[in-house]
């Protein structure tokens, strides 16, 4: 049986850095504005690459340490080549990742050591709506379902309050759960 | 000058195979009912890794072509490590990714030839919603940017009418600009 003091919960997060981050734009809310960017390149069929190299926040432009590449395609079940994973799937990639981003720093902060966290996710899509079927299905996702295994030194009440706490901060879990207003323009 | 005749206009989409299956789904409605997934592992800090490998659809489970894996990170700036793009990126890069896959298969059916199409993506966010900071700044995005370049055999009309169908059929569009529905559970 081990007891982790506080000071030794490691789960990788500089929570004091956050906080300092709070406090900073709480002063500066100018810097708060960030803009995310992605650009997609057009390859053949329904298959695209996509790249992620930058955005802007804290008042200027940052670069990634590295450039990011993306493969999307359409799978072979509709004659496509399936050079990568779907639209759709991307998404639940997105949610996922943000919220097991939060559960690792609300535990950080909460003083919970975590051992594993690993989330299952489904949407599931009524392919009537894309396919122009049926005009009462809508495209997207019917809904997602995300089903958390967490081990850590924690209560089971301690564990599914972490998970709720990050649903509450999640950048993806609001954009996918309310809507968000795109404008899809064409140049020149 | 080039003029393309109907049959050499080669956007690499089956059209003939998707209005086949828009035929096979229409007689089958329960075939339609996909269900995507993803798998998300937690590494250390903010940093996971996802897998996508196969999902539900025509009645039975189907594997992609080979496991695609994708690494997510925050940023520097976040007292992180940057170890992959952040969950919001992944977002833009399903929007541009389905958008895109739809522009080329709309093409294809009015027969019009795209020579390329690239995308940039913008997302705006007030950091002041996930630190924190303001309860009334939403999470998630402000609003989306998405502008095209595209070069093809068609007018500008042409053009701005195969974008803005793509948009009336896709899935991310309907994900990211509508409510969608997400429970998350604690297993065990």
């Amino acid at each position: 049986m081990t007891m982790m003091t506080n000071g030794r919960v490691d789960n990788g997060v500089n929570v004091e850095a956050l906080i300092g981050a709070r406090e900073a734009l709480t002063a500066a809310p100018e810097a708060a504005k960030f803009r995310w960017r992605a650009r997609c390149r057009w390859m053949n069929g329904t298959h695209s690459r996509s790249t992620v190299d930058g955005f802007f926040g804290l008042g200027e432009d940052q670069r990634h340490r590295t450039e990011f590449s993306f493969e999307a395609d359409h799978p072979e079940v509709f004659a496509a080549e399936d050079n990568g994973a779907t639209p759709v799937e991307y998404v639940l990639v997105g949610l996922g990742a943000c919220l097991t981003a939060g559960i690792a720093a609300v535990a950080q902060h909460r003083k919970i050591q975590l051992r594993s966290v690993q989330a299952t996710l489904e949407g599931a899509m009524d392919l009537q709506g894309i396919l122009g079927i049926d005009s009462d299905v809508r495209n997207g996702f019917d809904g997602i379902k995300v089903t958390y295994r967490i081990d850590a030194d924690a209560s089971p009440e301690e564990i599914r309050a972490l998970v709720a706490q990050s649903q509450k901060r999640s950048a993806v879990y609001d954009i996918v759960t309310n809507p968000t207003n795109v404008t899809v323009e064409v140049d020149g």
